[in-house]
């Protein structure tokens, strides 16, 4: 991409003037491309950091928002006039230079940073409808705590997905972070992953760090994304555990044991991870934080305590929202079933027969007692 | 110790099967120092345990009691006759085979296998009454959680201060083990730290490890032990946030950070220690359960929220019992002083100040945000 090789000389300098620094320089479009409760929390951090740096940063920042009629009005032009989404994050302001746009290329035109904050199933769709719409120079965020459902058997991350199809680099940021908590200006951390860390990490950071949302920037940004993914298996169990009545040393026991099977589980399909990953945000202290508070955890819980099927417990608890664990499980499932390792998993194996039935939630202790880790 | 240099020869080979063939053959006596909560837990495994391994240990396990009169009756006759702890673990059955000793030294002639479960300040009392009347190739393992208070300043094991006065060799038992779960048959892993793990790992392994109780050994015992302690440190931190109302991002950061500081504690006083103990359960698991169910997160909690001085509050919630992580704070601060690295780890020095009333609980997180771990 340089031109300092051909180009020497006057002209020359004049050339790498005009046709690099200020592409260097320009300051980045951001869009965020979804508006729920995550995304909203989000780009109340992100309509700030924007305006404190306007020589990195384009201080409008744009929110594609999927147009939505709430007590007779259209939430985009709520967000627009009273910034407030009051249909997913109501009772918090949003800056003013977040500015909702229900197209979604026309959200993204001139972006150099996209910020990936919808559910899953929709990034495949919004990724197809960019192709060719966006500067080819532009990089990607994702905030989705999940993996790919498209493709049955090979798990694929949502940032291999986005990058796939628009041919851009990604990034990922994950950690312990409820959105109301994080809308509520609560202090917490979170991990950004990024292969590019020397060249991109600084900007990233500049774009969510604040006073109370603490970033840290790995290179291991496969590792990240697979703890945000993981760690909702590991929920599922620990919710398991809560419904048949354990204490917290079964709970913790759990909670380890799924620990180690996510670094085992990185580690063999995904080489090359950094032990100390686990140790940020993004790994004990999201897992802890939704082995706690999270969504997962309280829909198994109550699927042992009600003895209902799992989806009717989930649209029962989560108002529209799904649970992501029962999903990874299965397509983590259906990985190591076709490597043969699904004995060497047996908390994240059993929490897929669990959620299919196949198993009763009181048998995943015995299938912990006899874990590899204990021998 | 050996004979093998002096004797040779039959009559050497004669000497040496009967000097020391039988003592590393002969069935070891086991002998429980201490008879709390946690003793009578760790009592019911060892007796049972002792008699499934009848090569190895010899089954009648002495427990050392404090004798005490409850309900008109001595408390180590009732334990003899109707097995029943009925002060500290009522309701719960001993092994017949655990036999309550009330003379210290009597209860300890002859073991080769001192289980150390007393509260921290007894222990220098106890290890000097046993000096010289204990074989000398005994070995002993420590289920205290704390450090030594004796020397102010330079903090000091408890298996450091068993080792200096007995003169043995001392490994250490810590895990996500709360006591009354445990005596209740709850699944729940514990790790073993043992130095001389090749050769006493294997021992140690059978003397603990049940099919409710499952134990990992490591080598790594000095970090072992000092998450054992300094995990009541962390757990003060998260009890401040809970009583100042923060959610579960901020108490998951708190955690972490704890962790961290854990972690680099450990590597700058303890040179040696390997990450990957932090992941066993007297690492992450211990600190999970003691952060969200132990009594220094209780005390620490109510601190905040009543306001009340920290030695009042213990007085009311704990019975008696006295909170670990304060004093623990204390000595973990004058070690940082001494070495003038109190800025180095800000949430240890932070939980010290509060519970000397040198600074408010809500300053805590003020103290985290500049934490060297998000620079």
């Amino acid at each position: 991409m340089s031109s300092t090789d051909e180009n020497t000389g006057v002209i020359g300098s004049i050339y790498r003037f005009f046709s690099t620094t200020p592409q260097i320089m320009a300051p980045k479009k951001v869009t965020i491309i979804g508006s729920g409760n995550w995304g909203s929390a989000i780009a109340r951090i992100v309509g700030n950091t924007t305006k404190a740096y306007p020589q990195e940063f384009d201080p409008e920042v744009r929110m594609w928002v999927f147009e939505e009629v709430v007590n007779g009005e259209k939430l985009s032009e709520v967000i627009n006039t009273r910034h407030e989404n009051v249909k997913y994050l109501p009772g918090k302001i949003l800056p003013t230079n977040v500015v909702a746009v229900t197209d979604l290329v026309e959200s993204c035109v001139g972006s150099h940073l996209l910020v990936f904050v919808v559910p899953h199933q929709f990034v495949k769709g919004i990724c197809e409808k960019l192709v060719g719409k966006i500067p080819t120079d532009a990089q990607a965020i994702s905030l989705i705590k999940g993996v790919s459902t498209e493709k049955k058997g090979g798990l694929k991350l949502i940032s291999e997905e986005i990058k796939e199809i628009l041919k851009i680099e990604v990034s990922v940021l994950m950690g312990a972070n409820l959105a109301p908590e994080v809308a509520n200006d609560n202090f917490c951390e979170a991990t950004i992953g990024c292969k590019r860390k020397a060249t991109d990490g600084p900007l990233l950071k500049k774009l969510f760090h604040t006073e109370n949302f603490r970033i840290n920037v790995v290179e291991d940004a496969h590792t990240v994304e697979l703890c945000g993914a993981l760690k909702n298996v590991v929920a599922c169990a620990a919710g398991f555990t809560d419904g048949l009545g354990y204490g917290d040393n079964t709970k913790a026991a759990v909670i380890r044991l799924g620990l180690m099977e996510t670094t085992k589980f990185v580690e063999h399909y995904y080489p090359g991870s950094n032990l100390q990953t686990f140790f940020e945000s993004c790994g004990i202290a999201d897992l802890i934080t939704t082995c706690y508070g999270g969504r997962n955890r309280k829909v198994c819980e109550a699927f042992v305590k009600t003895g209902k099927p799992l989806a009717e417990v989930e649209k029962e608890l989560l108002n529209g929202q799904s649970a992501q664990g029962p999903l990874t499980a299965e397509e983590v499932f259906l990985m190591m079933q076709k490597t043969g390792l699904e004995t060497k998993f047996p908390l994240f194996t059993a929490v897929h027969r669990i959620c299919k039935g196949e198993m009763k939630p009181a048998e995943l202790v015995d299938c912990l007692r006899n874990h590899p880790e204990h021998l």
